[in-house]
């Protein structure tokens, strides 16, 4: 039984990320209900549960990867406040974002630190 | 003059991973030397050495960047001794990479472990 | 001529999804009106035409590839209904969205899915 | 526990793949064991599995992806034997690698054909 | 000290493009003014105002790599204008795009066409 | 019937690079004749025979396109070639692919350029 891992995920996301889990719940347990099943069994209780990195490092890698990749702004809006309730700075997140201009190219960097401009606005008025 | 943006980029490779400078340097010298120049200048001058954030963190960031592009296994092996040399283990390199696979595919991260692979048998045999 | 290709890529269309098509003229043909002749000639045209594999099995191959691309969610909404059209059930096109978590990352899986939930909620209130 | 996903994994690539899988084994077992299980486990056991949708239809999807993402030939290799195995004609695999020309570029369905002729002509000698 | 740099990217910047590079400014001054700034002093203190290649040149090339980049609409925006304000013709831009058709797919080039028509539409307002 | 566009394709080719298609053919004419005979109709009879882009711009556009890319070495080996034969110098083509720094980032750059050094070393012996 599988109840385990989710258990471990869902709790991992509880203490980092709620509301983006809630929100990824929200708008696909309808149509696909098992991808979000996957999403907090696999990416969350099988790997960033994980105790062999720390998971601020996890989020600088994701928050790396994520502004590589390009196309998914969401994901990386989340995971910038994943990493800040991780334990990374603003500044931090900044310096990773800026840093992939030299792997990915200018507009990937430019379009991720849109991204974590937006992300520290709306903490900004909470 | 930009000698200063220079001698801090060099500087920091020479600390952090002289080897693969020179073998860049030793195959595009001739062809464009300007191009083996603004990676000391601006990914190593102007980046790296920003004290915004710590050199295992960015080795950590460039880890996962080059995993998920995955067309670049040099510049990867190149990084995973980067981040070896800046206080991560092997262990830890594994993790990252592995993470790979929930945001660029399993694909990426298997291709990445086998630059892992290479890396650290190359590193036994010396 | 080219009329041949022409005509039998625009049934090929009218058939399965025609419209996207006009979609498509309507918005490309003043600027580039060849680039949308040439969507009807060759990709209809020339491929979908081919009786070398079934439209099914196409449309299946297609959905695969926009959902790994990640930045054409138009082309991949205009392809899920293509997919309905060409005989998949709704359930066949979120399966295969939710594999490419596998091969190209969750977060391409998760943004394919959102194309789908656009498309079926779109249908259902035709 | 997780041994029933592991276990249908392995024997569903025990029926269609069984060389592939080990060959990833061997290369990835001592450094990344966890990631050679996540491969069985995850991709094989939890999603390939699936009764949702048939084994071929599948194979053509990954075979789409893995062409579409042009950077894992020895992936799209072993699907490409993947599809073969699951029902697909040699012609069928041609036909998908050819129509990702109209959605991954000339380049990306070049070096899939060149993959597909390598699998060919591996298994015309065995 | 960098001034020479910023000062030549900036000239270049306030000949091609002053509108584009003034929003990027609005945008990120707060939250990552040293990206910005490597913007005017890399990207064209260093690379544009080279003189071993036109600016006209200089804008094809990077018209063609963000149309296959497919995920930085806005930079493709912003250099379709600066194509134009180097030399290009309309009916040229459009063929460049056009062109990437081959080489990263039709989903690609439609979607940089697009790019091209808000381009036009908003200048022809002005 | 088709033969005036593979006639005027076959004639571009013949003019600008006939050796590389000529090894594209021999490589891939048994498994897939129609994927080559698209190259030379559609890539090359329909797109870089129009008059609307002299050939040399759009040799550019691909040199940028498929260093943005890189995954397609031998596609870029072929198009720096064609990039020659068609009046840009050595050092315009060096050019275009160092500036790819700024908007792919720099692996894809020096990856590009290493294709480049190849192209002359080869045609040096010949």
């Amino acid at each position: 039984m599988d109840n385990e891992r989710l258990e471990k995920g869902l709790k991992h996301l509880k203490d980092k990320n709620p509301e983006n889990y809630d929100k990824l719940k929200e708008n696909l347990q309808d149509i696909a209900p098992d991808l979000v099943r996957f999403v907090a069994e696999f990416a969350y209780g099988d790997i960033y549960t994980r105790p062999e990195l720390d998971p601020k490092s996890r989020e600088i890698a994701t928050v790396a990867a994520l502004t590589t990749l390009g196309n998914a702004p969401l994901q990386l809006e989340s995971h910038i406040e994943g990493a800040l309730n991780s334990g990374c700075t603003r500044q931090e997140v900044v310096e990773i974002i800026m840093q992939m201009a030299v792997y990915a190219g200018f507009p990937a960097a430019i379009n991720g630190m849109n991204c974590a401009k937006e992300v520290f606005s709306r903490l900004d008025k909470k």
